[in-house]
């Protein structure tokens, strides 16, 4: 018997994808089959967009029917995709023409606006971000700790140093992480630099069996990795943050961006003004 | 004169809300107004539905109607959208309903499967990736630069590390940076350590203007951040890219998404089974 062939899967879009992308992945992991995938950025000419679509047509032709995920603000570039064999999803349009309607006004179509994020002021912001991240790391520096929007405190091997990261580059997040240390859990007090900005703690934990897996990899049957050490250390993180009333979460079954997301919200940080969006 | 009031826009989801904020600000700049946004992650049952459809009512009572944008994958949580005042745009449905007709499957519209990222294996890669571009930053260990997907070069203060941190935390890209020092570009060779990696290396340079404002602001009027010194170091970094066969970019007027999208799709690291998507 012989196995199906992959389905071909083209995300085109007139700025970077991602969107196109990210939507469309979630949106084919409800669906049996497998995929696939080619992402296709920066199609805004109709010119680009004449010669996607003959790539697209050529993949039709040889295998089974493609599905195309479009982000493309343009009406004159869209409209070469009228001519595009397959499952066309436009995941913009409708909600262009739904807005036009409803506000009275004409979407501008234009393509430089999705990409203000590349306004040097808010650039410069992610790369300090970036950089105080960098700087306050595994509690490295406490220099500028006050001017941190979060630390991120925990047993080592949670998920620190990942999560400050994706604050810092995808949100602008000012992140510092700090280790909580067998004394600091020991004595359940919070390590002393930390005392005077406990509302900017974040606590992250995981299930003792997960971290336990994850320190074998690096330190295989060491104390440090052992499941008992690990199941003390956060046990007693655990007890630390409930009495300095500290949210956290257990990132044993998240992603990052799952973990990040609740971070936001938790701490009011959601609809800051250094928020910025990906471009599409 | 009274100011008109900001509109409200929701971005609602039963994931992270990410993407529905995304694409849903990426469609708001096409619009002349202002709006004042909120992000309602994690809607994943119907009562937490209700709340923020009572939520954007509120709002719709005392301001100017709502725009909502919706990723909702179950068909109960997004029925109760229905009685949702304001102009609701669903990004997925659409998709969806399509798919389900062409592909002649249901979809499954678990909730569960757009959260595919949580996997362990795929999250421990991406950790590996923060910490190869932790020790792999500025030059600072050339002991397993072979093992990088793909290492930076250029001047200071180009992008590097924001750019390499932006791969490995989204993508689980190995990506290492070095810079080019003034004997290097003085020469017009590589660094040592560099010669044999050049098809894993990727230059990013700036006009000297933008390069010489951003110095500006770290180490101000010093001769590094001269004009006379940015003009040079971008000159002959670009002459040995150009002598060296490196693909390179200016970055001057792009996003961090711009950047990596173009480095992915050049070295051909696009299509790489080690590529995540963020989740909805």
């Amino acid at each position: 018997m012989e196995r199906p062939q992959p389905r071909p899967v083209f995300f085109v879009s007139d700025g970077t994808g991602i969107t196109a992308e990210t939507l469309g992945n979630s949106v084919l992991t409800q669906f049996e089959g497998t995929f696939s995938k080619t992402r296709r950025p920066f199609i805004d000419t109709v010119e680009k967009a004449k010669t996607v679509v003959a790539e697209i047509r050529f993949q039709a032709q040889r295998t089974v029917e493609p599905v195309v995920f479009l982000t493309i603000m343009s009406r004159d570039i869209r409209s070469v995709f009228n001519d595009c064999p397959g499952i066309v999803l436009d995941l913009v349009e409708a909600s262009l023409g739904t807005l036009e309607d409803r506000l009275g006004q004409q979407a501008s179509r234009s393509l430089g606006k999705a990409h203000g994020i590349a306004d040097s002021d808010i650039y410069r912001n992610r790369m300090a971000a970036v950089e105080f991240a960098l700087e306050h790391d595994d509690g490295q520096s406490i220099k500028a700790l006050g001017l941190a929007d979060v630390i991120l405190v925990g047993p080592s091997r949670v998920g620190k140093t990942p999560t400050g990261m994706y604050l810092a580059i995808n949100y602008g997040i000012r992140a510092a992480n700090y280790p909580l240390l067998d004394e600091d859990l020991a004595s359940q007090q919070l390590p002393e630099s930390l005392r005077p900005l406990s509302d900017k703690l974040f606590g992250l934990i995981s299930s003792p069996r997960y971290l336990h897996q994850i320190r074998q990899e690096r330190r295989p049957n060491s104390p440090y990795s052992s499941l008992e050490q690990c199941t003390f250390e956060l046990g007693a993180a655990t007890k630390l943050f409930e009495s300095e009333r500290i949210a956290f979460i257990d990132t044993t079954t998240k992603s990052i961006e799952e973990i990040s997301t609740i971070i936001l919200t938790t701490l009011g940080l959601n609809n800051s003004p250094e928020y910025i969006g990906a471009s599409p």
